[in-house]
């Protein structure tokens, strides 16, 4: 009998740096850009929370997947955001599709500079 | 003139293995207690998402703060969880807090071993 290797998936956590202020203020366009980037990769959303913060403060969201989550929270006073996709293993390996909406949603940001850490979990 | 440092805060990613399998199958009793250790913390729940596979398969959760955020993901099947806790800097440095939300919710799963990564934002 062999055992069942444990391994819950991979997180790729990033902090993108972006000279386009507008875009880290308002959700309304971003909303739909990472649910395209979530189903596009075959994954599935099962429900969100977002929050526009008031008065140019930014927004802050969570996206609950049956492959785990995405997170986004911007400053647009510090012109950057972080974004986390975290994909778990469950029927297969994952990894590949974690980092394409990983990069999907970053894309929409136009990044001047991208620090990104890949944890296997 | 001294420019502000950018932190975006403290973010603990962990692992943890448990024998209570029932209490990684339902997620009747855990919303309260996360929900309990951010507000003891002084943290702010904007709203979340959470979702309970049918099955016995376990459940799954976002929670949006004004802090960033909190993921909780259950495998009954594996004996685990994984749990992320990320608080952010904005007013002042919370890396504390955000340690203690963790060991807190980690708490209530009654843990074998926990496997934690902590990452400065």
């Amino acid at each position: 009998m062999t055992k069942k290797k444990v391994s819950t998936g991979t997180h790729v956590l990033g902090t993108i740096q972006t000279k386009q202020i507008k875009k880290l203020q308002s959700l309304s366009q971003v909303k739909k850009h990472i649910s395209k980037a979530i189903k596009q990769n075959g994954f599935h959303e099962l429900g969100s929370f977002y929050y526009q913060f008031p008065g140019g403060k930014g927004f802050t969201g969570v996206i609950c997947l049956s492959e785990s989550h995405v997170a986004i929270h911007t400053w647009p006073e510090l012109g950057l955001l972080t974004l986390d996709v975290y994909i778990c293993n469950y029927s297969k390996d994952n990894s590949k599709g974690c980092k394409k909406v990983f990069e999907e949603i970053a894309k929409f940001f136009e990044p001047e500079k991208i620090k990104v850490k890949i944890i296997k979990r």
